[in-house]
């Protein structure tokens, strides 16, 4: 059957609080640099208290991914869990405005929406510090089958790892699109979420997953290597396409026996690389989603990471689509 | 007596919602381009559901400008009226996180923490849409006797006059700070403002005020004229300095007889022109609070404009403290 839908994110649903910092703070407030780290609803506050003046904007791995997506022209949806709260209609509203369709229902009563606490250092690098609120809410029940099925793929975040029962979630999702036909992709996330949770995600990569997205830091550290290229051997095979990325030095894409080497886009400054592994997926996923051959899933995928570092924020501020079209892409 | 603060800056409290918007989405929302109009919680959720995806970002013209001043090292307080609510606390956060005095009890139970939606074209263009929530509630009891007394400029934004008891409010402010020796500044906010309370605002400038601002379109409202000429005959003499704005052109500052005309800084890129006023009044006033002669605060401010127009929100990016020092202003 067509797909109706390009992807569907199944995500954290966060919103992302900015403010700049200098690395005396990281480390005063004992934060690993580049990291993100889970924090309770006292400590956001403490930390909060103490962080500088901040933007609030919708945020979320899958969540920027979709958004990225849907500015390059794509077709998506997004589940994930928000309160009913002020930081809940916000996300929404962004979810829905940028086309995205996102139909769960808020939860009621519970804890409030996700927020993550995002310091950026002069350097462009940002530390996360999430406070995951209605987020330890996502459960299978939330997963709508139709609209699995109805997706080319769907897009799984690692950080849905740490909620305690989106892991059920992730599986279920992980069956429905199988069993539909579609194709299932996962994002390692954060190298320490990988630490964390090792054992389960070298299970389901290799059970469940069709297209693998991590940075270097991420994929060593599912391998338990320090070598880029052994952890590139050991992957080999175990997903139908693996895109690692490397920051300036560009993506290295593997599939059925190849290897695409493709270079980092300019960005004319670099001021916050919060949402460049989201984007990038975004691009790939559009490319791939689109008839694209794997190098132009690549470079797309550049092209959107190159935007989203060059701002404040991990969502695109221009139309992709149009920069794409400047690039010669689309 | 020497004063313990720069400026102390009284406004309506509003946190901005900031999304991209083209020409014809404003003519289908019969909105006046670069004009800040009142809406009702009705619209706003109206207005809301159809705009684009956007950022929150603290704001309110007398907020930015206190900002800016803190941005260069000044020393401020701010008044204005929140509620207990979610954005309420982004507001607090956000003023006492860049290190402005910011004492006043949030409003229990009553409306929600104001919000601006502001819509910007691609011409950088920003048109506002502001729904007063909880300013509404603002009085003259909100206005604390020493803090007034303890800052050499009490500034005012012209907005002040749509919330009922503002009024009131505003003219005690000037008052207390006239017995106590201080400056009392005003802002005319927005030439549409300006109409609606011509032979007010020309009372309080006349009986009141020590330090006006205003750009062409508000000045020129004010004396019921086109020519910028007139209006600027019209206004000399009836205060102490009068700094007006004219966008790229620069501004023009009367005191005393004298004029000077200062050119507008350069921006690389212009994105948003939302804050411009609100920061040039921050770079004039942190001039004048500082012992700098007429000109070279017209130059802090439009340092401070510049920096604001080159990107999305109405608050500084980065160290205007730092800008003026590799400017040679500072």
């Amino acid at each position: 059957m067509a797909a109706a839908l390009d992807v569907v994110g199944i995500g954290n649903a966060i919103v992302d609080v900015i403010a700049q910092a200098d690395d005396r703070f990281l480390e005063r407030q004992g934060l690993r640099k580049g990291s993100m780290q889970l924090i309770d609803a006292a400590r956001a506050e403490e930390l909060y208290a103490a962080m500088g003046p901040a933007l609030e904007m919708s945020g979320g791995s899958a969540g920027n991914t979709m958004a990225g997506i849907a500015s390059l022209g794509g077709n998506g949806a997004y589940i994930g869990k928000v309160s009913e709260d002020e930081l809940g209609r916000v996300f929404a509203h962004d979810m829905r405005a940028i086309g995205v369709r996102f139909d769960a229902a808020p939860l009621r009563g519970g804890a409030p929406t996700a927020r993550s606490l995002i310091l950026v250092t002069p350097d462009a690098q940002r530390t996360m510090n999430t406070f995951l609120g209605a987020c330890v809410e996502l459960g299978p029940e939330d997963i709508p089958a139709e609209l699995v099925a109805a997706a080319q793929v769907t897009y799984l975040e690692g950080y849905l790892f740490d909620p305690p029962r989106a892991k059920a979630a992730f599986q279920k999702a992980a069956e429905l699109a199988h069993a539909a036909g579609r194709k299932v992709s996962l994002t390692l996330s954060d190298a320490f979420c990988v630490e964390r949770y090792r054992a389960e995600f070298r299970a389901l990569i290799e059970g469940h997953i069709d297209i693998l997205f991590a940075n270097e830091t991420e994929i060593t550290a599912l391998y338990g290597t320090k070598d880029f290229d052994a952890a590139l051997a050991a992957v080999r095979g175990h997903c139908e396409i693996a895109a690692l990325t490397r920051s300036e030095k560009g993506s290295v894409i593997l599939a059925a026996g190849a290897t695409h080497r493709i270079a980092a886009a300019q960005v004319a400054k670099l001021v916050d690389t919060t949402g460049a592994g989201d984007l990038y997926a975004s691009g790939f996923l559009f490319g791939l989603t689109h008839g694209r051959d794997l190098a132009s899933c690549g470079r797309l995928g550049s092209l959107a990471a190159a935007e989203v570092i060059g701002h404040f924020g991990a969502r695109p501020e221009t139309s992709l689509k149009a920069l794409a079209q400047q690039a010669g892409l689309l």
